[in-house]
């Protein structure tokens, strides 16, 4: 019952955020196949890096699509955009493998660093709801589309976070691009379970402890050398050792902890109108 | 004062909502005219059914203008985009007639499906602009173009509550859109009085007694038979008996309740700022 | 750590808003170069006015750009687009003369009046970073582009807060619009300040006392002669008396108070992110 | 069979082009409906105006729908475009009124001069076609899209021609745009004739002697005050004696001869692939 | 010599038509890449389908890309675009089939019939230049995109010959979308021939005799039976006999010939300025 | 009388083409401003540079904007387009000096190569209205906006050619972009004067006798190492002595003569309708 549902979702939302159970699903699953949509190389991994190791630990197959290519974030003036994607491509195919993810797992919309919400709309989900059409995931991660975000979900992130909640609804209803069913024989797909990373506090509903996964999370993310100093600077592919030991402390200190253990916060929802 | 009122609005604005006396103008108006904007099919009478019932028994004129004609949302192969649009426009002109809105006083604005917010959109507040100085609305209805709605107000509500919201500013001044009034003579017009339907229950500042038009509503949204199963899944122009009852069932559930009446929640507004 | 930075931000940033010291640096500082975006020619005096006014007697340099040029709202049949552009390029001239910015320090962008949403955003973004890059200011004022606005921000000033944080981060790094280091001499820029005005009280975290700088801004407030009634209606170049000391009544109750002092609020921020 | 004639036009037409009899029909015909799209008003005056004149001596009901406004084309500083607006839409009502053309005839489609081709192209062709599907002329004028008209052709003009026979394409198949069968009850609608104007002598395959009617074609030109001088750069309601005799003999100079007579030219079509 | 041999061909172009040898490449080739684009399903059937026939008898590998599912063309009231599309892709298929093209190397890129102009220009390029960079043929056919054409080509037929050029300009160079390289591994590439199908007499410089082909391109055209009457009107999947003696009359008829024999036309090139 | 002259254009325009007398004005003028268009770095030379020469040499002002930097047409790997952009910079700046225009009379619009159609077309009619606006020149170069370029005008270079034709018209009424003029205080102008290059032999109406500056067009083409071979495969910032021979030869076969003399040809043109 679609629209009742929506309705339904209106009327309810925020009394039932609070009452809804905290399943850790995501902590436990196995066998199941994983779509995570990130804005940039190194989101997803900033927002569920740890979620992702134990994915890819407990035989679930993850599949990583990333938005943009990320050309453009470098202080560096012998840095080319063209060079910087490639840099980019290699350190994501790098730290994905630290969590589990194999390359060949890990795909690319190919649109340009802090330009996606100046790319066609129609055509930027049109893209998507391909995708989710041909991997049929159990499981969906993205950023959160949420009320908070309108502020901090600049561009990419922003719209990488729309656009696939839209793509998701747009997956389910076969009238949505009719060509994919017919000419690439995608047929519809109605997700089941989708966790928004790069939530709030406020909203989380999900929380997945990664204190055994921490080492991990920290050697992923040190493989995105070009994104933090000196790098973003001046490029080097490697890191200073004192850099590196500082790098490591403030990302600890950044984790979210819930009880004395680090976490990873998700909004858990169940259908397009992220009942 | 135009501008003071806007800055008005934007300092005092979330006091307001706490101090602004409860008026029920809506459910004791009569003689008024009241346009309804809906995105699709069925939004005006999932958000506001029970009160555009009580406004036609109250002898009020009420226009429902659709944005969409609705031609997706089908999980049947048989469907088509065409068929299912022919469908949705029988089936809101029966549920409004059960509300008592004559076929006359529906509009369609003919976007498609879930294409809302890819409209050329100066275009559409163009359009919509045209409906308001032409009708000439007391009083307006739409979807809350509220901030907890970025999350869930995904493609045609967000678009759709946005839009009217824009287009009422817009219809206030001639010198937007200065060939309306100099080509199809339509005077620049101010919207006297704003409500808009699915709000949050912590935004609404007038809620109207439904009880006695449950059994309407209900009466009515059973006319949108291909929006619930099975006829999503299959189409079917009637109910299975059962699940007729069980969508009944459903719909009491999840209408909201005040003080144990059920009712409709609004929030007024008298602005394009929503002051 | 850029990336990081951003994490970080969206992790803490609501405890943040609580725990940040409540600087006061717009209000003491001296030699700076102040950078305001303004949609319409009286939203920054409207939102900042008393502290630009400060600003400049502090010897501050002041720089004030104008997205629009603010030509649809009169409700004069007699007036023209043209007309009003022109009447209200004085008045913005006159009034910022009264705060001590002298007028070949205000520019225009030159968009219309309510249509910057249908400007072409890239294009929009483009031409704010390269007006970041030439002016490099110490601190930048712009509206809130915070959640709050949603609902509020309709087009222009939704556009404009928007709008103007993304060019803050493409002005950063030279890999945005290279054509214009390379072809304008324009070198990238990091904003290390920002003031949001039209915050709420809510997410204010800078408050500015101007009790003694209320005559000015009303002064001021009074040039914008077009934007307040009676020369909405009819236009004329000068006030009815009776109707300016309302007009100053109202100014007064509506600015807000703070601990029994007339204060302009702020969101400070330092990042494009809004740590 | 639309598509093998599709296939013979492309084969064939250049022979066809010579080899085609002259028909007259233009210059006959009574009791038809004519349909005549002009970019600006004054344009289907100069191309056709004798034959709109002739038109309507011979009983014909003559429409005319005008693109745009034409509210820019003045060195007139005191001029704005509202008023000039104003000011060329009450000549053309004089202009067509001279040619036996009725107000209520004429209809405006409101788009700002010079601005057509910026417009949302799949909506101006779905305007279009909804104009034609509600018309049904039987003999539609335009300019012509002619391969030689690309250099002239620009914008506004460029834009009306190809618009207009890309909607007499659309508006024969309910396919396309089918809302305006469903929800406007407009029938699809096959042009079975059309005439264009602007065309070149090369290409002219009809022609339509206009001698009796040279002065019902200069009396209406001269209704368009403002479109010459002295009026472009100051603007006046009426002509100087001496203008208008020598703006009468710059007319008759450069109104094409055939044989010794004035004549109108045109290309002769009957679909829109222009066979 | 990029840019020299552009400006020679601007020179020398008129001339080189004249000049150049009418090489007939098309009708011996053996082994050979062959990419054929066509704006509707049949348009490469009616332009080179002889051509094509023969090229596949002589053991070279042709593919067949759609820029449309000719979705819009049928005066049936019962017929729908989901309908017409499967219609019209099992007609291709089979039309394909009798000049010897394999099913799979038919290939669709999913825009709506009469819908392509309006399709995203950027991207229709990038799509096009994808594909051309994948199948590296030694020869590519499309339709003339040349002067002639401008008024004949409409929308679709404009478009497909005008982006399948400049995408064969874009695959030429690795900083044309240089993600296709770095994430799909798609190298540069450029068409060393092209030969363009629907030219004109005047234009053509290629004629391939089909005289012992006339049979197939019959049959072949004979199964896109929706395209003709009466399946237009009335959609019936089989020809009446009457009918399709009188089609395929017409069709000998409308063939063009050259010194008695049937031949189609081609105007060749070999670089993407044309020359 | 600018709408009667359009319409003189409309019908005399093939016959006057002939009957022009042949001005040389571009060769014997002197003390002029002249400004000339290019879609890339090179092609005002290749097109014009011996006129330009003279130009320079007769003691006119000559002002040469770029549409595009030219960053894409490179095989080397190596190479990225920021990198590419810079090289042509320095090699305009270079052949231009060759020619005697000095390097501040050089400025560029930004655009990327070969995106030109997809910019915000307005947005670039407004830019190089501005620039006319301001320059004022006495005579305007840019590509023969004309019919025969539509086939090979392809992005670029036929967007560069219609939007400097169309900039041209709006440059001439104030109420196109009237904020330039209120806001930037670029007065309207009329361009009395236009050459375009880039015109065929048909066409043409002016040859210059560039037989005494060939060697001077020879050496600034000269400049543009990055355009040619073998700098296009790998760049090199120099010539092989024996790739610049061969070119020096090819320059001078594909150089127009007439009458034995090497010329440029022009159309000339008095009017944005080209009369």
């Amino acid at each position: 019952m679609r629209q009742l549902s929506c309705w339904l979702a209106v009327l309810c939302c925020l009394a039932t955020v609070e009452g809804r159970a905290q399943e850790t699903t995501l902590a436990s699953m196995t066998g199941k196949t994983v779509l995570v949509f990130s804005p940039h190389p190194d989101d997803e991994l900033l927002g569920a890096g740890g979620t992702i190791a134990l994915l890819n630990q407990h035989h679930n197959r993850v599949l990583v699509v990333l938005y943009t290519n990320d050309d453009k974030g470098s202080y560096d003036r012998e840095m080319s955009s063209q060079r910087l994607a490639r840099i980019r491509k290699a350190e994501e195919e790098a730290a994905e493998a630290v969590l589990g993810t194999p390359k060949e797992n890990i795909s690319w919309m190919g649109y340009d660093d802090g330009m996606l919400e100046y790319a066609p709309q129609p055509k930027l989900v049109e893209e998507t709801t391909a995708i989710i059409r041909r991997v049929r995931p159990d499981v969906l991660l993205c950023p959160d589309p949420g009320e908070w975000y309108v502020r901090w979900h600049k561009t990419d992130h922003r719209m990488a976070a729309n656009n696939t909640v839209d793509a998701v609804r747009a997956a389910e209803f076969w009238l949505y691009f009719p060509n994919q069913l017919l000419e690439q024989r995608l047929e519809p797909y109605q997700v089941p379970l989708m966790y928004f990373y790069y939530t709030t506090p406020q909203e989380a509903n999900t929380w997945v402890n990664i204190d055994a996964l921490m080492p991990v999370k920290l050697a992923s993310a040190a493989k995105h050398v070009s994104q933090f100093e000196p790098a973003i600077s001046k490029y080097r592919p490697d890191w200073d050792p004192d850099d590196l030991a500082k790098f490591e402390v403030e990302m600890k200190q950044s984790q979210p902890k819930k009880d004395g253990h680090y976490v990873e916060l998700f909004r858990r929802a169940t259908g397009f109108n992220q009942e």
